[in-house]
């Protein structure tokens, strides 16, 4: 089944080459950390790009609201651009379409309509009526096929935890890319059928199988969603109060069939959550769920039934601080309150980053309620990432001549690519990126001249793959308020540093004609110590500071301010800190008048 | 097996108390988050104290060292206190010794050899020669007795990730409470039983079990000592080159299991790590390890041995900075560069909060290393701490009368509850308790009195527990660098907004005669902007800020600065905001010449 490689080195040099063709796969963002998934497929003059998503900051990027990926590989290149393609609707695959649509020159999008809407709700949120102008391709079959340039594009289906994502397939004259995007292997789906893989072993070889690897270290057996929605049924159908059940607002389908539980045991569901409610309604408006008749009131209407009729989904399983959970917990939510007998079930994940936001929210919960249920307890969430099994299945069923594992941590890549080893793959059939990693995959195309002789058209032997040392720009390009990219480096650092112990403003008026100070030195202080009670190391700061500046001012000659600035931040910073053991930044302002 | 309670509104009323016996168990820390575990235990006059632990700081809680138990409820009762106990080593038990001992006018404490070096060396690192001023009663046997006032003191074996670990019995006239502090069930130990606890059921009762329910979540099998060590000497055996090991540097008997592999196979260990050595000389000096003759070898050494010979073990498998493992990674280790043909283990859980450090040392160690193993990949280290099945096992053989869940979050405890409800006990039975809670055993002595009529002696029945509703003080006391408890909630809460859009600082110069700025007002921001690409933004702000203090002191009558300063705050910030949509933090300096 694999097919054989011939390195570059090894050609024979009796042949010559006539024609080079190239096949260039850099993923922009997901391979160093999880998020801001964005990967550029290169051939000729053609580009298709496959996502633009965002990642969530970590937390040595105070104030960043978000990451998205670096784009500096495509300037000049905008006219090259045939689409984007969207995998799915999740935050990390278009939450950076607004900003990046708009700076790579508007290009048309392809997905899915759900996906499709939902990027049209984010643009509208950044700029009024932009979605407007989107140019799109919808997806409205799963057997549509797209010729953009070079690029023969078709597509799979894949089970993830969203509707409508999507697993793409782009076909070049050198080689044929398999992209499952997130992806998971549902083992007992409820409403469709299990997915297999097996058809994709047949696509036109060599294949490249780039694999979301964030599964590679996971060896718990999945919840099925089976086994979770009976959970969660069971529990609402047992609630001696309200069911709360917090989740992603995209858990679209999982909303709908508790939706159908529901109405079939005649409980009232209230949903809660700007976007949740969004995603019904355009899940609703596409045809995607039919919301059975009488089963949602208003979030204001709960009052009206018995407790133990009332099931509320709602958002802010992350503790999202404005959420509709984190409100309900905090007593500011308009309508409910939890009481002791309410179910609450979390039927979410942990996103990576949260855990010690999730935990505080869980003890602020079981304060309130003695019935609260999430995966430790009970099986009532299923995560829409596969495991190390799941991992070992897609890739014995595609049979891939190449694997490329994407998205997640460096070391979920690494893991991945030791499955694929220990499955029999050669080194260098498996590639591990970096974000900006180019991976090159060559066609050398003898064929002419070989046929000729009347040797074997042997065209898929003349692959050389390999990964480029040098990577094309890929550091964060952070987004904070109206700001892209002009938070750096430097910017983030004064902020750890002003996190970690405070400021420590001086400023001291300097009669320029006698170079003594004037007046008692000003000093603002904020996240060092407490001035209210630190009356006598103030004192003796401001005495340090005259003495300080009129020893540095008093040589000869005129005021060098510059001097006396620094003579201040090292001694006052000095003094400081064997005061208080701590590093305040210190910022001397001297006044000369 | 279980005792009736009668509750107190129950008392028959002809009964005269005589006389009331109180014990108050009072929880000062490590019942609302993981960490600072103390505990006092007071009867009458008599407080005995169980651990002076640390916790290590959260995310919102930038700059911080770490958080010690607040102890306001002890002061003025210093004089009444017997002792402090000790459970072991770990730094949330021990850490606060330093400052709370000092604090608590220098009471004796107790505990295993282990332990009380191990705060000896503690309280040396904060006050050389302080260590000697340490009264201690060592605990040599576990068969030791120690009386303090009414408290009668003996001990336990109990497993954890520690050598010298001890349950603590603290048997009063009203109860006998049962503490085994952290603790787990090891099910294949080395070189030791298993250990049960039927021998406690038989203590005289009631009984308090007060239970450590971190595991009261964990569902997982636990992986056992017997596996785990089996699991790495396979890898040390068959590793192509050195094995690097990062482990706790506590965790002497793994490190002491190891070394005697090593000796066995004729490998040549390496320690390195300064808490790790030093806890190895404590050990041995202690006579708790032998090491074998020539196993241990310098770190300098190792260039001296075949790769497959060397075995290093070290500190840093949290990611802290400074420690053995983020150096070798870091490439400032002056003996050891990871080679890619290294094996790396972790033998090591990861703390709560240090998810994403450890990740990125994961990430970072998978760039150097093809052979990296932690327990996600194979089973190589055994927790400390214990899983539902254990609190389970353990609560069967003690049966406590009352149970008390305490170390873990709020939701830890919470859930160690409902496993004693699912076992049969009764809600009256069971106290959740905060850091603070005061817990209060009543036993109404009317035993003489009803002994008088010839009636049974039924003292025992006479209990009377309940969880008071005011809680002692329970609030952080913030360690950062040489202050305890001088940074509280408005330090810290400017530390989160510098870290958030960093600060702005506005110098204005006013001439008092006219109202007119003088010169250019001065900018010194940080964290906000970068300053040099915003030339425009500043020049902007510059004239904004003359405009305002013009229009603002050309009031009649002299220059109100306040009103001024507060107008350059509040114009200058929505000015910014409009133009950035951050919130930098303003500080105006006005300056009258």
């Amino acid at each position: 089944m694999f097919i054989q490689q011939t390195k570059a080195n090894q050609f024979d040099s009796n042949k010559v080459v006539d024609k080079v063709e190239l096949l260039k796969i850099i993923p922009l963002g997901g391979c160093e950390e999880v998020g801001r998934n964005m990967t550029v497929f290169e051939y000729g003059s053609d580009i298709v790009i496959l996502d633009m998503g965002l990642q969530f900051p970590e937390e040595d990027m105070p104030g960043i609201d978000y990451v998205i990926p670096n784009t500096e590989y495509l300037k000049g290149k905008e006219k090259n651009i045939r689409a984007v393609i969207f995998s799915h609707g999740h935050l990390d695959h278009i939450g950076a379409a607004p900003i990046l649509l708009k700076k790579l020159a508007n290009p048309q999008v392809i997905g899915r309509p759900l996906t499709i809407e939902m990027i049209k709700h984010r643009l509208e949120d950044f700029d009024r009526n932009s979605s407007k102008k989107l140019k799109t391709i919808y997806i409205k079959d799963l057997k549509d096929k797209i010729s953009l340039g070079s690029f023969n594009i078709s597509f799979f289906q894949i089970d993830h935890a969203i509707m409508d994502a999507v697993g793409v397939i782009l076909q070049t004259p050198v080689a044929t890319v398999i992209h499952p995007g997130d992806w998971t292997i549902e083992k007992a789906p409820i409403g469709r059928d299990v997915i297999n893989y097996h058809e994709l072993a047949k696509l036109k070889r060599p294949t490249i199988l780039m694999l979301e690897a964030l599964g590679a270290t996971n060896s718990k057996p999945p919840v099925t969603e089976e086994e979770m929605l009976s959970n969660i049924n069971k529990l609402i159908g047992d609630a001696p109060g309200r069911t709360i059940i917090a989740t992603f607002s995209s858990q679209i389908e999982r909303i709908k069939q508790i939706l159908e539980f529901a109405a079939k045991t005649g409980k009232k569901v209230a949903l809660d959550g700007f976007s949740m409610k969004l995603n019904i309604e355009i899940a609703t408006k596409l045809g995607y769920i039919k919301i059975p008749k009488g089963v949602i009131i208003g979030i204001d209407k709960t009052k009206d039934y018995p407790d133990n009729k009332i099931v509320v989904i709602c958002t802010g399983a992350q503790g999202e601080e404005m959420a509709s959970l984190s409100r309900i917990i905090a007593g500011n939510h308009k309508y409910i309150t939890i009481k002791r007998e309410d179910t609450i079930i979390f039927s979410s994940s942990i996103i990576p980053g949260n855990e010690r936001t999730v935990q505080r929210v869980k003890d602020n919960i079981y304060r309130l309620s003695d019935n609260v249920y999430h995966n430790d307890i009970m099986n009532v969430h299923a995560s829409g990432h596969t495991n190390i099994d799941g991992i070992k299945q897609i890739i014995s069923e595609i049979k891939p001549d190449y694997l490329i594992p994407v998205y997640g941590n460096h070391f979920h890549l690494k893991e991945c690519a030791r499955i694929a080893y220990r499955m029999g793959y050669l080194k260098d059939k498996v590639f591990v990126p970096d974000n900006g990693s180019v991976i090159k995959f060559t066609l050398l195309n003898t064929a002419s001249r070989q046929l000729a002789k009347g040797e074997l058209f042997n065209r898929v032997n003349q692959i050389n793959a390999e990964m480029l040392k040098d990577k094309v720009p890929s550091n964060y390009i952070f987004v904070d308020g109206l700001g892209v990219g002009d938070v750096g480096e430097i910017v983030l650092r004064d902020r750890q540093m002003l996190a970690e112990d405070g400021m420590f403003v001086i400023v001291v008026v300097i009669d320029s004609q006698t170079g003594k100070v004037k007046g008692s030195p000003d000093i603002i202080s904020r996240g060092f110590i407490y001035l209210r009670e630190s009356k006598e190391l103030l004192r003796q700061t401001r005495k340090k500071v005259v003495e300080i500046v009129e020893k540095t001012a008093s040589h000869t000659g005129p005021l060098n301010s510059v001097y006396v600035k620094d003579e201040l931040r090292n001694k006052v910073g000095n003094f400081l800190n064997s005061k208080t053991s701590r590093h305040p930044m210190i910022l001397p302002v001297v006044i000369e008048v």
